[in-house]
């Protein structure tokens, strides 16, 4: 088969230059047929649909094709002649001249059969699961979000900053954190205190995994301007829930010059153009977890893109929620942070549409956000999406010197820690916002998948590191 | 001002329209006048080259200027009108009709002042750095380069995959690792044998912060065919040197049925297409480090883009550099690992263009590579450049399970760590290889910057993970 290039599946069923002979590289997903004629569905992850090809039982009779180990899971070479396809669902298949079985796929022990698995199963195997319908889609889907997500912020001048994963600093001055050391475990250096010395450590001092990148984004915007980060973050909590993961990728924006009004609506038009591309470039992935998984996956991407969302105040929304005729298991009361049910009340019952609550009360938000002029408020803004809640959670951030080292004293965030972030309001300091988008939050919204342990090739949460 | 919108300054660089009313935001690089007129340069960070703004000294007296901070560093918005330059080096620039400082620098404080700094000094403020000519240029190209390999591989139909950064196995069956824990750093829980018992710890096992997505890159392919990851990876290695990280950022892409052929023709393809970019895209930024830093970079960048890369095997290589006529300090025989002086020797002197060398003796390379026929070399290959050296390492990796197994255990890899990555071999296997591109080496080649810590925004390294 040498002379003759091999092409992809998804380019197969695309073409129109039909009799013709092609090579295709690929794994078997369903064999089936009778005496006459063996029917062997190739797909390569080029995408979602497979390529049938027809094999005639006078030269591959099933025997011989069992007995060559052309089964489910197999990998394959096809040799044959591209042809309009009798069957329905595909246009072109190909009419076999050769079979090549690379690897087979002994059916007695590949955990990966015809009949349909749960996904709790395919989490236990989840280096077999991107073989899956369903989870083929989602990583391509996961694929075409990540690079809408940096086509978007290129096409609009800003600049992609790596900020570092291991760091000696607490963005949030909250989030509970995984240490990184050499250290000997059982045996490390201790000081006069009896604490562990940690300037014996590789860093010189104690380390840990970053939980955002906002601060150094912060720096680096107030230098270029337009910046975005989209990395790892990480946090330690023993949350074994279907919302939470102790590994994410973060996507996060910082934009000086900035103020709450344009942060909005860049939010809003990013979140739009992610959802209008994954539209138009994964409709097969989508069609499939629209019917598999979610009825109304397509109408709800479609609402999104199509409609305003709807933006007013933490205050607004607390009347709103006092005057609601619904019951909700947690009051509500100025003050205190809004509870799950309280936001899906306004997204999915109150509005119908996706909402950005601004202003929030200062003392439940983080220490970097500017004070409003009441000196209760903050400029926070959180995006509410139907099904998910917060999507996305940002603000102007405060470019006060002093207003800011008040707040970090009267939020505990030690300003040594953070000589460096402070420069940035000493000298040059302009407005500037930024917000995160958890970008398996996003996945979630759009494959419509409920679990966010199903949206990442290899999940990382309490008790599992596997893989 | 208002209701006029900001533009940037690179946009107003390139405006033919003028003799209108604009709004430029940045920071100021430098004031310099007379009684007369006062010049400003102002750069947002959306290019290489500023904006003169000029101010007339009758409505902005340069006394003026001073106290309301309009020194280098400030943060301003300079509203006036875009009219052709009368001076050098710019085709336009604003008459001044307004000036409003947002952050001022105190001169007598901020450290960047006219004069140029030494990449030590700026190293130590790398928060402010991003500021200067020299890193703006820096971390514009990095995002571009960022960029392209994104597109690139979207382009060419592979899939993004987010490899796992936290993990318990270990890629290379080598590097040194950092561990990542959530136990107790005084008083770890202990097991009988008086180890640390990581049963009890986050993950229920003991983990570390991944050296290569390679594995799981491979667990990838083997379902969507074609893939690539770009993300952190991390060494615990005591090197400080200007080209080891202890944080650095990976590339790997990894295909089915690639074979070693294949996978050259890949990586000598992919690296030309991003040199290309650079060219394209960053002329401004690489024509200031060419005439800064390195006289002969955009012609070093030009070339490898022109010129097809020379391969040949270790075995040829070993040959011409056992006859070559310059001394080296190490000495060169068939089954040593070659020094850096000897791939310098073939890249700069002998071949005086990149360098592939492939099939390399199993004994210097990973348990996964392809075994050769022979059984003494496996399929690796090491892409080799000039002043960098190496810049990719790869291989066709071996698809055949119980060779494969022959292979950890002469190697002491244990199966009961990668059972996951064994069963790809055990259910459709196929050829496939993949490869490392270190995202600094490529940076440092691309800018001609000397120390791997000015190529990276917050760089790690022993004793060192500051802001």
């Amino acid at each position: 088969m040498s002379d003759l290039r091999r092409t992809s599946v998804q380019e197969l069923l695309r073409s129109t230059d039909l009799d013709r002979e092609v090579l295709v590289k690929g794994w078997v997903r369903t064999r089936r047929g009778n005496k006459y004629v063996q029917f062997i569905a190739v797909n390569d992850g080029s995408g979602f649909n497979s390529i049938q090809v027809v094999a005639n039982a006078e030269q591959f009779p099933e025997e011989k094709l069992k007995a060559d180990g052309v089964e489910n899971g197999a990998a394959i070479a096809v040799r044959g002649k591209l042809v309009a396809s009798q069957g329905k669902g595909q246009s072109v298949e190909i009419q076999a001249e050769e079979i090549t079985v690379y690897g087979s796929a002994d059916p007695t022990m590949y955990p990966l059969q015809k009949k349909g698995h749960s996904l709790e199963f395919l989490r236990e195997i989840a280096h077999l699961r991107p073989r899956t319908n369903t989870f083929g889609a989602v990583l391509r889907i996961r694929h075409a979000m990540s690079f809408a997500v940096h086509k978007y912020f290129n096409d609009n001048g800003y600049f992609y900053i790596h900020t570092p994963i291991i760091t000696g600093s607490d963005a949030e001055g909250a989030g509970q954190m995984f240490r990184v050391t050499t250290l000997s475990d059982t045996k490390p250096p201790l000081n006069e205190a009896g604490a562990v010395d940690y300037s014996q450590d590789f860093f010189g001092k104690a380390t840990n995994l970053t939980v955002s990148g906002q601060l150094e984004g912060e720096v680096a915007a107030m230098a270029l301007g337009k910046v975005y980060t989209f990395g790892p973050t990480f946090r330690a909590e023993n949350s074994n829930t279907a919302r939470h993961l102790a590994e994410f990728w973060m996507i996060e924006p910082e934009v000086a010059f900035f103020d709450l009004q344009d942060n909005m609506d860049l939010a809003e038009d990013f979140l739009k153009s992610l959802v209008r591309y994954a539209l138009e470039h994964c409709p097969d992935d989508l069609q499939f977890l629209n019917d598999q998984y979610d009825k109304e996956l397509l109408s709800r991407l479609k609402f999104v893109v199509e409609n305003d969302f709807k933006r007013l105040t933490y205050t607004e929304a607390v009347e709103i929620l006092k005057t609601a005729k619904q019951k909700f298991e947690f009051p509500v009361d100025w003050g205190t942070d809004l509870q799950s049910e309280h936001e899906r009340y306004l997204v999915e019952k109150h509005f119908k549409k996706p909402v950005i609550l601004t202003n929030y009360p200062k003392d439940i938000k983080a220490f970097y956000m500017k004070l409003d002029e009441d000196g209760r408020t903050v400029r926070a803004m959180d995006v509410l999406f139907p099904g998910i809640g917060e999507i996305i959670g940002g603000s102007q951030r405060e470019d006060d010197l002093q207003k800011l080292q008040r707040r970090m004293q009267e939020m505990h965030v030690p300003e040594e820690d953070l000589w460096w972030y402070l420069d940035t309001r000493r000298f040059g300091s302009a407005p500037h916002a930024g917000f995160g988008l958890g970008f398996e939050r996003l996945i979630l919204f759009i494959t419509g998948m409920a679990n966010i342990r199903d949206v990442i090739p290899f999940p990382r949460f309490p008790k599992s590191a596997e893989f």
